[in-house]
């Protein structure tokens, strides 16, 4: 029997906890270290909601839970790790101090990833004792359910211990996406910010509210992002005329004065208590628990819907079920 | 019995063939003014399409399917019509040109709705005989499965009609969202060229292929969105402390570097083939028919997924089975 395998999750906001639910699920042993005193209870919920959600989107059964632990202190959680999976808040200081103090004690085979939405790898492997050791490993909530994983490395980033990651996060039935050139907030948060922006504008501007925005989005194109995504979706749209010929036709809106609002909304206090207010309007009569056991269940039937085709998140959940079972 | 209701489709090429599949297989009688030689062919490959798919979305019967009439001239199309749905060239002379030969034969009692992406209504309107009659109704591709119709009226657009064109959306399995002030490219289009733009300054710096974006959407935030939308995705995201302080939180984003790529790039020859090329190395090992009715599986699963939870699509698709219910 192997020895089993540990993981060490440093920060256990809702992302360090989504990271503690996937390894924990998948068999792994999970050391676990944030100081705030309700971690333990935070953790404990993304947990339930993990335990009830993630095992439903395989046809085979999940390995058996590993161990939880909650350690004192950092050197303790990280010393015999193999994946170390850094979540504290979205500062630079604070993440290159807590590299420096991982590294002061975790194994140098060990993978040293960062879920950051922002920062390039470059960045965090600023002053450290091995920044080849260093990757961004940035998941998207709920990181016990959403496949994604951007992995990032730098030029310096060590390219054997990046593809172990790859593979070690597609034991763990996610979707590793090679990012290979840095670039401030990698591939999938540059394009929600981009929408984010245009959100920011319509509101600010009384077109629509966060409901009518949230609206146009779930009834229309982001039923079929769930499957096929951008590109893809202008394939299809453009027919056996090709895509050459589609972009052609559709780029020129790109210089229609639409695009007048490419500038940045000033989020005054206003705008945001009016999006705050919208959004209570909108949905205040949930309460968040309601609302992540509604996006869970809709996330399991909109993913095992795809099993049928075998085509995008489908064939990686089919896939992963063979692994399972290979492994059971 | 009450006698048929009779719409007329003016254009028929990807869109007015789902504005034909949308309205027969709901029991409408539909004129179709195509002057194109194949549109009879491409029609009846669309009407193939949804035959297939869009009862599957239904637990009762749909009604029987209504007559299909392919009219020699536009006055023959539209003079008995109910529901007038124009989709020609995205062009405003062309659309001026048909909306005023529309006017000079329909009833003025009809609804005159355009399927324009981009245009304002009250350009549609002018010069018209009847302004007032005169609407954008705004549907996505596939227009027989996905619900999402923008209806945006001009402050000229006559109430009473844009209501009951709301009405008779809802009746054949619509959701219309009614776009309170129009705007160029209404709303989800703006979203949607958002990321667009974003997708091109990446493939154009090298960071990405058509593949690896496609892939950071269907995989990761894509899977939110075809439930949630933006806004409700990140008041879930922002947990208890509440949507004001997770703006705060997320807001500042806006200003940092990444923001520096909201010119619009140059669609030179270049990036338009490059964008083709990988396209075609992303799926070309499929053709647009067979990736139509992936794409289309795909949608009835996602969609027939959230009927358990009755959450957006699926509360619409709940609603739906009680009015076929009631006329069954």
């Amino acid at each position: 029997m192997s020895k089993s395998k540990v993981a060490a999750i440093v920060g256990g906001g809702v992302i360090g906890g989504g990271w503690v639910a996937r390894f924990l699920l998948h068999g792994w042993d999970v050391n676990v270290f944030d100081p705030a005193p309700d971690a333990q209870r935070k953790i404990g919920e993304v947990l339930d909601n993990a335990r009830a959600a993630l095992p439903a989107l395989s046809d085979v059964p999940m390995p058996a839970e590993g161990r939880l632990k909650f350690c004192d202190s950092l050197a303790d959680t990280v010393t015999n790790a193999q994946w170390i999976q850094e979540s504290v808040p979205e500062r630079l200081d604070i993440k290159l101090k807590v590299m420096a103090e991982i590294q002061a004690a975790c194994p140098s085979s060990a993978v040293l990833a960062s879920s950051t939405s922002g920062f390039k790898p470059s960045e965090l492997q600023q002053g450290a004792a091995r920044p080849e050791q260093i990757m961004v490993a940035h998941p998207f909530n709920p990181v016990y359910l959403l496949p994604l994983v951007e992995v990032v490395p730098s030029v310096v980033s060590d390219v054997a211990l990046v593809a172990g990651a790859k593979d070690i996060l597609t034991s763990i039935g996610m979707k590793p996406l090679h990012v290979r050139k840095e670039i401030d907030a990698h591939i999938a948060d540059r394009l929600l910010e981009a929408v984010w922006r245009e959100g920011l504008w319509l509101i600010n501007d009384g077109i629509a509210t966060t409901q009518e925005i949230d609206d146009a989005i779930r009834f229309g194109f982001g039923l079929r992002w769930a499957q096929m995504g951008l590109f893809e979706t202008y394939r299809v749209a453009g027919g056996e005329a090709g895509m050459a010929h589609f972009i052609a036709q559709f780029g020129p809106c790109l210089t229609w004065p639409w695009t007048k609002l490419m500038d940045v909304p000033e989020l005054t206090d206003e705008l945001v208590q009016t999006i705050a207010d919208q959004s209570d309007a909108q949905s205040g009569m949930h309460t968040i628990r309601e609302l992540e056991r509604i996006r869970d269940t809709n996330l399991i039937g909109i993913m095992r819907a795809q099993k049928q085709t075998n085509w995008g998140v489908g064939e990686l959940l089919n896939e992963h079920d063979l692994r399972l079972q290979q492994l059971g």
